[in-house]
């Protein structure tokens, strides 16, 4: 049953920027901001040519840049350690933050933006929040170990994959691998960090292998049903989510099967900024994500296929109390305005790009389960989903998964 | 044929709070742009009891504020001498300008903001564009009369009608009457006059009538379809306008039959907010809007209801130009994905809430159609209107409307 009266609040977004060869503009939107441009990459990112002539363009206009490239995907703390280090070695007054990359970039260079002004180096203002006595998050334990007392450094964002959204607000998620045995992603938020700006150039991301491709559109998709369903949802993260869908519905197999197509590329990546302001407006994400996370922080498997993996699952639990809202999904999907209609329309869609694999295939075994129920109930993602679950719950799902 | 690759920029939007009786909580929205409260609303608004409370917690909050209330429906030239001086009167200094009321308090208050700081009492900050010898927009003929060096007063907009959306940006229309034999409605634009803050309490607009219910619903309609068909569209303003559509379609029928019903009122005024979104978003609007000023300006007619009596006309003038639009109108209007049948939903939607009024029922007569073509021809919105019409053409739209 929908929420009758909506009572919400909307914030204003950054400033973005769509088109081909976008980027090439970037030297105009560090200037508001600062005079010397810090890039964070990855290897991939950068081995494959796409900073290369982002920074030529800022040489032309004679601004100072230096480019960090070690960020890992399911980028960890050790990530942050040398990210900090070499932006502290740059200096940090007057640079502007640029991210280049996907979400693991997006991230790990947000965290780096935040940490380096306030001296410090660990995961320590991330949430690592524990369970009461009935799995439910403790919120005695929820305050960060360390808080930020200045701004983060401004950022701008250029994605590179059609996925995360990360591009669209002030989180992100760090893996914390001070326990060898068991790493677990961390939460952090920032208002402040969201980017200024965000410049979305389709021609960045003709170069992703369909894989990931695949996996990215599936968290495009997620971000959009769990915006649409999730306790917090409001009327404008709904109008932007079921857009969303419908764009996945229709160019995410073209981007799969011919990557090449750049109107199917303009138009995931769109979609993934528009789901990415819908969950940002206020929704928050649900149990996709807070039962994906760990499959990533552990078996360190792509983000989005562990939300392909989970989603139907998901659904299925969550069925009945958003009936109403899964039939919308089904009509986005070009299915029926019907709920169970909607479930295998997803199903069918992960079939055909390739991202219904089983849990097995990502590397758990029965032996697994433990660990990442415990990530999932601790992961503050579940605090919005539309049926709060049991840890028993966690379990069977991960389980059906399997 | 839609765009393969869109081009297009997004600027940060205004905060907007949306619930019950957020109203009141005004003074906290005033404080962090200035310390006292200039009302501008209209004797209608004021006469019914919605301005009281509001000012009621402003003295409660220790603010100083004052009332006023001579704004008149399509709101003229007269109106910006009467609240110019007003104003003055009060004083500027630290003053927030505070819209409550439907589109014309909304259009009136933003021009008064700007016009006061600048020394100005008359119209010459808007537009008054002539026509080439290709009956085009002169652009030669664009500049203002005056230009505004002041930035205007800070606003902020409680609409009290869900229509015309003005909150969502800093435009609005004044009618001039320096020529009494034909009044003009002239266009303003200045981006700093946008409200900083929206407050969309839904409670306002319960005692609306049927009728002006109706009205501003079709001018929800309008906006949407516009935004959606626009040259300028973008996939942020479909998401939103295809979903306006959506809750206009649900909800009008049920605001007009049963105004007490505060679920359908919450419901059309998020679709008012979210359709100017979406053409404020960059879109801009169309030939429905051009084709309606004139008759609102010429023959003192209510806004909505000029919109509701051309938009069939001109969707079958659109329609093979922006055939597959329309098909998503009709998707979203909840009847087939199909032009046709989106124009027939159209004219059945106006129907159902009483708007199917012929140009002779508004007080015209084909004696008109000669001043109401000039000026047609003569609205920026024309602009960005996917099938540029010919004077010959606009003529005729105006006859068949007859």
């Amino acid at each position: 049953m929908d929420p009758v009266i909506n009572t919400f609040g909307l914030e204003p977004m950054s400033s973005t920027v769509s088109g081909p060869n976008v980027a090439a503009t970037l030297a105009q939107y560090v200037s508001p901001h600062g005079t010397r441009a810090f890039i964070i990459t990855d290897a991939g990112v950068n081995g494959a040519g796409v900073v290369k002539p982002i920074t030529d363009a800022l040489t032309t206009a004679g601004m100072k840049w230096q480019v960090f490239d070690q960020v890992s995907p399911n980028p960890t703390d050790l990530n942050v350690v040398a990210g900090v280090a070499a932006i502290n070695k740059f200096g940090l007054d007057g640079t502007v933050v640029v991210l280049i990359g996907g979400g693991s970039v997006m991230d790990c260079g947000k965290y780096i933006a935040l940490a380096a002004p306030n001296g410090v180096d660990h995961v320590g203002l991330a949430f690592a929040p524990e369970l009461d006595a009935n799995d439910r998050i403790d919120f005695s334990t929820l305050a960060p170990k360390f808080s930020a007392s200045k701004p983060g450094l401004p950022t701008i964002a250029i994605p590179t994959t059609s996925g995360t959204a990360s591009e669209t607000n002030g989180a992100g998620l760090i893996t914390d691998t001070s326990d060898p045995a068991h790493h677990r992603k961390l939460l952090f938020v920032n208002p402040l960090l969201r980017p200024r700006t965000i410049l979305l150039d389709p021609t960045l991301t003709v170069g992703m292998p369909a894989k990931g491709t695949a996996a990215c559109g599936m968290d495009v998709l997620t971000h959009a049903i769990e915006a649409h369903t999730s306790v917090k949802s409001n009327p404008y993260g709904d109008a932007l989510a079921l857009h969303a869908i419908r764009l996945v519905a229709k160019y995410l197999p073209i981007a799969v099967k011919n990557g090449a197509d750049l109107e199917a590329r303009a138009n995931m990546q769109i979609a993934s900024h528009l789901a990415g302001r819908a969950f940002s407006s206020g929704p928050q994400l649900g149990m996709v994500h807070a039962l994906g996370h760990p499959i990533s922080g552990q078996l360190h498997q792509a983000h989005g296929q562990t939300l392909a993996t989970m989603l139907p699952h998901v659904m299925r639990f969550n069925r009945d109390v958003v009936a109403e809202r899964y039939a919308n999904v089904g009509e986005a999907l070009g299915t029926e305005v019907d709920p169970d209609a909607a479930i295998a329309a997803v199903e069918k869609l992960s079939a055909t790009v390739g991202t219904n694999r089983k849990l097995s295939e990502l590397g758990a075994t029965s032996d697994n389960i433990g660990a990442l129920t415990q990530d999932a109930l601790r992961d503050l993602t579940i605090l919005t989903t539309p049926r709060y679950p049991s840890r028993g719950e966690v379990h069977e799902l991960y389980a059906k998964a399997l």
